[in-house]
């Protein structure tokens, strides 16, 4: 809905692409023939009606707009599906599509598929981020700087050990998301009230790769809320890292600078040299929050299904994934192509001695702590 | 950037086409246009060099995809619109082209035209829905119901006394989106670092329909937080409206019902008839309080220009305009096509005498203040 | 409910006075008597039973935590409050006590009143703060300093048109906040399910100075929604100024400096000065924007009365006011105690001529066009 | 800094008691005195400096009103606590206190013990929650009611399956706060700029029962994010279930009722049964998602202390704890005593019958269908 205008912005890197209107449809029909091969070996359906609901699924993709149009006038995408599914499949196998399941077993577990796969993009961004994050902790391992806390000059330190700690945040907000992906991101299948059997359940949730729940979520809403915060927190990490950077490349500091070919002019001002992607990754970072809240808000569900709270999940989650997944791409550049100065470091860190600070301890001393922090985070990552 | 798949619940209306990609690039030009004007008047370009532009501007669209492209590489897309408009121009002119302005006076004068124009239909939808109520107000002036605080039934009051409830606040909303648009949509001419001579943004002022700022306000965000919570109040009263709509529709008290052709069919439950358009305001309204806290916590700006806190706006402020826009579309036609049924609600009336309650007043003193609040609202909202 | 350990922090000032227990109280009390003084007029109670409520009343203070501990259990602190007053009057007037309101009427409108009464300091601190940048303005009229965009280094301007821009900031945030305290702050006298003949209502609003609705705003609730929003527009210019000092006054900049005694300590590090007034702004001006939030989401309330989202106002516009107070009361500080180090910005300038830049303009005219634009922006004010 | 007047609806349970000034002060005494004990036996104190330390933390409490007085002075309120121990300590072992630590590791460890200990009342009070949604369960497992979708009457189901969705919900949010408080809650002692030797931290952790992390997270956020969506999602589902009860509650629909003495009266109504218990409950949780974003928006803290979005973590957190505990304390105490009315049940579950509803499945079918999904929660969960 963002205007395109800003794509280059909002929408960088491939979790865009797992979101479109497309990838929701494919989920959707991933979901249907799931929910078919199931119900042909629970006995619900003839196998004759589910190889004809299979074949009609391979004919070629749906009508993606048709389906759009209609989505409206339900406040659900799954009608048109449905009607598309059964005029493919003809009267015979008609009451076969769709069988025993709701609108929102379809729309949920299509969310928990589009979240999976878009998971998959960003969170190889987000360890490509984190394996730059690495070799800069290991390069500047000894690279004297000066720490800085309310924006002042406090102690020395190392850019080896900021690096490391972006590295350690990085870490384990996608580890978080690993969470996410295995126990969290769950099957729907428990048919009009959330009454369903269980045995549905089971079975299409072998053939997604997703978890299955203990009971049908239609108003039980921890998983989409443990999603949210997982991609939250990943974005708020992106956005400290992106923040430091900003701050390290002012002019007057100059210890870092974006790398990239011909990015960053300025349309009134040729000499300046902007950190667009810390920039960029700030401006999807910081749209993060919001929506993690408008999830959680959206937890507040009316009984088997919900009149408002829900709907509001789509378009949100949408946004998050994609906002998300920009801004690690964003920092996988960033610090992919990050420039250090090593000599402004230690220019601006002798201000700091200039300043008459003597450190409790030498500056040796606190140089080797740091490389032994930087050690332990590299090996902790690793393991 | 929120998948189509949902653009029927997200954004219908027509604040939706008055965001995309070529609207902003036409709000673009129209500043660089009066850019322009203003610096022939002033004598910063030579009438040629100004007549020029202004037929480079006429020469058709720009190739929005070209800007898009480069927008995401400057974290503006004022770059790429300069370069087509000096190609356009020549050589001999390219240098008064976007004279002595910065990338944020022009997306921040765009953005503000294109609220503006957004605005337009987002009012317009607004106060049809507050016809609509009013018409309800009017109609069901005598129509006795059962009020109910905390979802208890409590005591007597009528359904146009309900009604011109959801007028007035609409009128307000509608009321304070109009003061908005008339004060505080302003136009934005500073210069790179918000220091240029106030004349030309005076001139640019007049010709766009603008109001003129005391001073640049590339960071003093007041504006920007004034439009968004002007959008929240209205996305709000919407969806107080739609609650109330939801609730009284429900199976047990059946006292409203939607309107409206062949909607609200459920894909598992045919004999439902869902409150589509209700659930769809929700499904808008509920997704802009967490916008509008990200335009609030976007004020703070740094210095001269942002890093990271305006580039969130952009996004944003279309979020909330089209959602805004979707859930007053979506409401003119609830309201609209609402069913009132008058013997539901004297029936629900009943079960509050059969508790026992005998009310302080009788029930035609209560009927008749309800009436004559009715008409009190009815005669403001016309003044 | 915060911890008092940070009051500090979050509760500088006089608004946090202006909104405890007593303070909502003592303004429940008086919509009591503003209430049995209308009723009297309005011939609903006979003057001697108004006489014995005003009577009641001057006896002194209710029993605060009496009527708290029985709020918790009705969900409303009125239930506690009328028996307070009911006992004091006696048998026979005790009826007449809360003649025709409803608990809303009774907090709704304390709520306006304890608004009032805590904007009345806001705007006090929040004008001191604007006073000090105005003669920031005034003083530092032609000071050059660097602009900065992105936070790099872009063309000179100077210092008085940077606080010239918190000035008209906080002016603008100050007049909305007027406009708020003037137009949207009213009484409310509804009555149980909003329907009670307005009469009653225009008596008490013009007994408190407050203004009168056009209907009961019981679940109308963009009045509250507008006062959250003024508040979080001066909480968010209040960050914009504290996010430049703190930035400003890096030590690598060191172009401002907070003054005040014996502030900024560090635990560990004897010779750093922090920037204690600015961050403690930051502090509570970033809580603002999810409070804000929280009171648009609440907008959506049900029916006669809300079950929830009323409930959660409370709360929240009591934060809301504190911490914005603080927020101004710390930035009222900060500003008339800031230092500014003239030299250190003409050395940061300096930077920027040896990257080879060449303004358009010669730094002459740019600073006499800042002073064009200072000199306005104080004739604009003073206005 | 609430108004005490809200306490009973916004701090009930034992949550609020766990966060008080005092609470805080307890948990950095606790934090420092593992760290002098973790000093001595690393030889960078003598025993007999670590012997006075704890003689002097063991002279009784601080004074908490001191340390709170100075707390806003230097934002932190570490800087009057270690001077009150180094005063009781004497001038002879005064460097030993507080050795090589920062007030970050201090606030930041005692934030860890503040949410460790608050955490154990909050998740007793959930788990006495989902006790009783398990009883609910377990009596009604066959008790027929009508299943409701986007407020209509859908299809049959069971109270005993919707009381088990309750047990699920609640269930997961305490397993994912367990797992919060095991793993997510960890120790700070990173010294000034986070450069310390890791042996302390590695002792203080094992001192306190908190996790030892990687490395020090000064402004690595992602441990009070998952606190606060651990929070969050708890609310969130507290909040799903109030609605629910709410619902249900209604005058039309009566399934429900909340039991308990003399509460829920109106000072309006006489017969009105207000569900208080379950708004109280909705007052609290609809005020956390904002917080959560508050939490998730502080993040992005700069270089190796942040300069504002530290300090607003300690306010937000604060309230967090609290008003999630108070809505759990609601909580189990609404369903401890809720009343279920079976007959309402039948009734309204024939009014679909009547609707000309057929079901694909026989009542009984799906009757038992329930009861498979309740049998396999309740042994889930017990698991």
């Amino acid at each position: 809905m963002t205007s395109e205008l800003f794509a280059g912005t909002y929408s960088r890197g491939g979790a865009a692409d797992a979101v479109t209107a497309e990838a929701w449809v494919r989920a959707m029909v991933d979901a249907e023939a799931a929910l078919a091969a199931a119900c042909v070996v629970e006995g619900l359906i003839s196998p004759q009606a589910g190889a004809s609901i299979l074949e009609a699924l391979r004919q070629g993709q749906l009508d993606v707009n048709a389906i759009a149009a209609e989505a409206g006038e339900h406040a659900t995408p799954v009608i048109g599906l449905v009607r598309q599914l059964r005029d493919r499949v003809g009267e015979q196998y008609a009451e076969a599509v769709h069988l025993g399941a709701t609108s929102q077993d379809i729309v949920d577990t299509a969310a928990m598929l589009v979240a999976q796969r878009a998971l998959e993009v960003i969170l190889a961004d987000a360890r490509a981020a984190g394996a730059a994050a690495e070799r800069l902790a290991h390069t500047h391992r000894l690279t004297p700087m000066v720490g800085r806390t309310l924006l002042q000059q406090a102690l020395p330190t190392s850019f080896g050990l900021v690096a490391a700690g972006w590295m350690v945040g990085l870490g384990r907000a996608v580890a978080e998301l690993e969470r996410v992906r295995e126990q969290v991101l769950a099957v729907q299948m428990g048919g009009p009230v959330g009454a369903r059997s269980p045995q549905i359940a089971a079975r299409v949730a072998a053939t997604l790769g997703l978890a299955e729940p203990l009971l049908p979520w239609h108003t039980e809403r921890t998983r989409p809320a443990a999603l949210a915060a997982g991609l939250g927190a990943l974005a708020g990490v992106a956005g400290k890292v992106a923040r430091d950077v900003c701050l390290l490349a002012q002019t007057e500091l100059g210890e870092l600078r974006e790398g990239g070919e011909g990015r960053g002019g300025s349309s009134a001002m040729a000499h300046k040299r902007n950190p667009v992607a810390a920039v960029s990754v700030l401006a999807c970072s910081r749209r993060t929050p919001a929506l993690v809240a408008t999830m959680f808000a959206a937890m507040e569900q009316e009984q088997q299904r919900a009149a408002g709270a829900w709907q509001t999940e789509w378009g949100t989650l949408t946004e998050l994934l994609t906002l998300t997944g920009s801004a690690v791409a964003w920092l996988a550049d960033l610090l992919g192509h990050l420039q250090v100065d090593v000599e402004r470091m230690q220019e601006n860190l002798d201000l700091l001695a200039q300043s008459g600070v003597q450190a409790a301890a030498s500056p040796e001393r606190r140089l080797a702590d740091a490389a032994e922090l930087v050690d332990r985070a590299l090996a902790g990552v690793d393991r």
